[in-house]
């Protein structure tokens, strides 16, 4: 598996910016496993506090986002840069885009608990939304240290495990389902769980597209639409 | 309302590239649109046959990304654009991922769909879902359009319009948890025709994010943070 540093420039101010550049992703990255970390906390322990602040700071991710995206615009008007320099512009560009999606997405779902709260809250059909978000927050993580490492075998793992998401959200969807059958009067806040789980397994998405940056920033290939077997034996064979 | 040209270079040449580039994307979106008309057949005339095609043809629309996403670094690379030909190149890249997302989300309508069509076939509740779908498919098609025509006047209306898909979204759900409450046994069937109305909003949220990057293209600004009323008072100011 393969990890790749940077090269180093003849200047150094542009190894600050890019280095600059990339502080800035990793700190979006963090302020995003907050919000989402916040907004678990009511699945696990019933606090609504930190849904209700991620429910009106979503503003805060879009504002780096917009500041990263200048960043990149500018170094690539100054520098012109080629090869992996470039493609760590472009890899930025559409990480900072999955960060921001990720935020909406963790907003929607601190929408979706301080909407019904009282309904919602010390339910037994939670005990599922909350594993699935440990696994979906420890994804973010991994794909955020990827990122960090620009470690391609790492990535691929991270995209790997997204459909192990995949499973386990149609799972508790089929869940959830039957608490809807038994008691119908359950069925508006139990959908509220539903799309707040859809919502989950979409942050897992935008997190398997991260990683899948980092592997087109080593590896220097589009790999979104190859199947991950293919992808492994290559990095494999390269090494 | 500001329309614009790109500006002709001193190399023909780099005109036919970003000219082909925008041919491209504008024939990425016609495939977009076409999946979706096939989709929604099923919706307003019971028709299978194009939900079937769709859910084994979305690598048709991912391999246009992948193409297109070389064609932009190779232009960055060779041509170093600047102003207005950088935006226009970063616009592209990521309009291309919100096309690619646009085909995902039809994609997984279509399974819905061919999953359990006769369950779902020929109901009353799928009329909401059609009028949906219908305002979503102009949305898409005049998105398309004001990248076509770079008119930031118009993509300023095609993100205002996602404020009513999202209103519609929301009376149509109310409307299908009324029929699982009065029978538990369509909660199933109902329960994938909400996952399908989500997806289209989704939809709908990302020709919103077309036109904001035709703004951006054309004006020079992130627009994806700002208010729209804000965006459309600056507009008019600057005419």
């Amino acid at each position: 598996m393969s990890t790749s540093r940077l090269p180093n420039h003849i200047s150094q101010q542009f190894d600050n910016e890019l280095q600059d550049i990339r502080s800035k992703v990793l700190a979006m990255g963090g302020l995003v496993e907050q919000h989402l970390e916040k907004v678990l906390s009511f699945f696990s322990k019933g606090e609504l506090e930190g849904a209700e602040y991620v429910a009106v700071s979503d503003h805060l991710i879009n504002a780096l986002e917009v500041e990263i995206d200048q960043d990149c615009s500018d170094v690539l008007v100054r520098r012109q840069p080629a090869a992996m320099d470039l493609r760590l512009v472009l890899a930025v560009s559409k990480t900072i885009t999955d960060l921001e999606r990720m935020g909406d997405e963790i907003e929607k779902i601190a929408r979706l608990i301080t909407h019904e709260p009282t309904v919602l809250s010390g339910n037994s059909y939670y005990h599922s939304a909350s594993t699935l978000g440990k696994h979906v927050a420890l994804m973010v993580r991994n794909s955020l240290d990827t990122f960090a490492r620009m470690d391609s075998g790492a990535a691929l793992q991270v995209a790997m495990a997204d459909r192990e998401i995949d499973v386990e959200t149609g799972a508790i969807l089929r869940e959830l389902m039957t608490y809807m059958m038994e008691d119908p009067r359950k069925i508006s806040p139990v959908l509220d769980v539903i799309l707040a789980v859809r919502a989950l397994e979409r942050v897992g998405d935008h997190a398997k597209n991260i990683a899948e940056n980092v592997i087109y920033l080593v590896e220097g290939r589009n790999v979104r639409h190859v199947s991950l077997e293919q992808i492994q034996k290559e990095l494999e064979q390269g090494n």
